[in-house]
């Protein structure tokens, strides 16, 4: 069994979990694409036909080639002769003489020969027969070309892409609605702490309401997850262990919400390394809050022992369990780095920290003035309040000594 | 009924829709807690005990009179009689005496008399009987006092306040288990345009398939609305009047994708003035890509007439019809402004614009030697791949004409 004495940095933590859980294969589900929102999809999309199937015209004016208008002029404008009108929704069942125009709707469908649209607003309409065009149009004006927006054979949609509103529209316009995505991973929450009650059931004298398995719960499900909560363990090892065992077989990762004793982490730890390889892979890191946190992989799955103050449960959350759960998801995102809002604030007061320490500091934002403060939220970790009056949490890197009143900051928001 | 050139800025036309909706009486639901992510609290959570209910140790080590400790070296330590331990979870249903110290563990209720906690670090065992302790503490120290998280009578979270997963927590932390939250809004969507077809119906030549109400339907339910799609209707007077007045009765907001041609949208508007006062407030925003959008509240229901293209319905939901569907949810957020993701970027190229107008451009992320770069995604704004391929977008404000490749830039994300 490892020491508590192996505490690692933050960074270093998280590429030992990435490095060791299994992300080969996510479960894979059939979904009618309204019912996919934020899922990730499982399989290159790619279109087995042209969108649009036909050329459109973008504005509301009259198809023509393009090279009947060549030089045309207000002074000495082109003169057409008026040919079908276009109607909306219907095929353009007819071939486009030379010297001729076909009155056509934003959206309308161009007929053959036809290669532009000059708009209402350069053509000055003669008699019922003819328009006088003011302007000229080069080839392709106007005009959205068949497969310009997604051509037969293209890829739509990337294996690994969360699923945004519009890649929804893009299944949608090329006939596409039901599609493979990956199931969200379901997260197991056991509860230990012989001090911890049900939420519903008043306290006795020493003992407190459960709030750290709604935390978690709250924070799995925003980020994709499915919370799993198994309830409230008492501190033994027969005990825990049954309860990481059977999470183990209906569960893509597990969450541990301490046991504030030291007694009971030494056990936790125990039993992780008891149940399969690797077993623990940190315990303790150079973090502030969330020192004592435990990290490890079970046969594949991830294990994470959470401190019982709240304020460390969801820095450890953000640092370690969301990265591990999109990793879980299927999700190869473009830009996960930039996943969270930040905004920048400027420091309101000097927020001294330990070197050898990353320091997450919980912080409001005030406006004064127009410009935005990052406010410190005062109280120890282990009050719920601090993360409930906070607006987002701030990083005083593990080199640095302090951050000054008034200098820039990154706020994290919740 | 107003003309086309009613055109506004983008920020007026908002400010008319937020002055003439109702937001006085949204619809009021209990939920368990742990349904109501996400949603909006419909009252003042007061909380009903204090939080902890007993003074809890914050450390492993020994309960004190901080004063017994006072004066205390390592080379002069203090010298304190063991008496009774204290277990977790249980009651310490004695009176400490004076020049004594009880073992009590991280989360342990202080007895009576005791005022700190001294950790182990700075205690010297003797014997059974007795400890030395090295380091003197102050009263409270080490101690989360009675209702130090939450005083009994105390706000706890505020009516029209956003649940995140701590607010949760707190509401767990005092035992209330069921709140009252705001109903999420409706939004009925309605689409017309003769040459739409249902996305799963092969479109015959001059026929699209439906792309916008998938977008619009994702669109509200993130931003915390429940989307309710009418299905897709003729452009005629009686049909669409008919689709409208009935969504009024089932909905808080009513979107109405378009409908290309113009002689739609001048329907649209004089149903929209025909149904009820104030009617149409805008028809056209100087606003690239946008434009052509209609804005209206008929009887306190906002109703939006959207462009047909893909990336204005895109944008005319951000800049319109979210902040509008927060405002019907209750949410007096603290910093809705902040509430999208932002990154800062330098932009890859010259970007022109028109003064006059606010242009939202789409763009790409890339990283390049550490930094990163807003590429922007050519393509007109009908086409839906552009918003897939696009990362976020960027504004270029009214009165500006342009933004020279280099500047940095404001990425809003998708």
């Amino acid at each position: 069994m490892l020491g508590r004495e192996n505490v690692v940095d933050a960074e270093t933590a998280l590429g030992m979990l990435l490095g060791n859980i299994r992300t080969d294969k996510p479960r894979e589900a059939q979904r009618k694409i309204e019912d996919t929102l934020g899922m990730v999809s499982a399989h290159d999309i790619i279109s087995m036909e042209d969108l649009p199937s036909f050329a459109r015209s973008t504005v509301d004016g009259y198809a023509v080639r393009a090279e009947d208008t060549f030089g045309a002029t207000e002074t000495m404008p082109v003169y057409l002769n008026l040919f079908l009108e276009i109607l909306m929704s219907r095929k353009a069942d007819f071939l486009l003489p030379d010297d001729c125009a076909s009155k056509i709707p934003t959206g309308g469908m161009l007929p053959e020969n036809a290669d532009a649209v000059v708009m209402f607003e350069h053509v000055q309409i003669v008699d019922k027969q003819m328009i006088e065009v003011l302007k000229p149009v080069a080839p392709g004006e106007n005009v959205i070309q068949v497969g310009e927006d997604v051509k037969r054979g293209e890829v739509v949609i990337r294996k690994g892409q969360r699923l945004r509103p519009q890649d929804i529209g893009a299944c949608a316009g090329i006939g596409v609605t039901e599609i493979a995505v990956y199931e969200r991973p379901v997260v197991s929450i056991i509860s230990t702490g012989d001090e911890i009650v049900p939420a519903d059931i008043p306290p006795k004298a020493g003992q407190v309401r459960d709030i750290n398995s709604y935390v978690i719960s709250g924070m799995v499900s925003d980020c994709g997850g499915i919370p799993s909560k198994k309830g409230i363990f008492r501190d033994d090892y027969k005990n825990i262990r049954d309860a990481i065992e059977t999470a183990m077989t209906d569960s893509e990762a597990i969450v541990i919400s301490g046991g504030t004793s030291v007694g009971t982490k030494d056990m936790v730890a125990r039993i992780i390394n008891d149940i399969g390889s690797p077993g623990i892979l940190f315990h303790g890191v150079s973090l502030k809050p969330g020192k004592p946190m435990i990290g490890g992989v079970m046969k594949g799955i991830p294990v994470f022992g959470l401190p019982g103050h709240p304020a460390a449960v969801s820095i450890c959350f953000e640092l370690f369990i969301r990265p591990v759960l999109y990793s879980l998801s299927g999700l190869k995102e473009r830009w996960p780095q930039y996943s969270s809002k930040i905004v920048r604030a400027r420091l309101s007061k000097n927020v001294a920290s330990s070197q050898g320490r990353e320091e997450h500091v919980r912080v409001m934002l005030e406006e004064r003035e127009g410009e935005l403060w990052a406010v410190p939220v005062l109280g120890k970790s282990g009050l719920i309040t601090t993360l409930v009056k906070a607006d987002g949490t701030m990083v005083i890197p593990l080199h640095i000594n302090g951050i000054e009143a008034g200098e820039l900051v990154d706020v994290r928001l919740f």
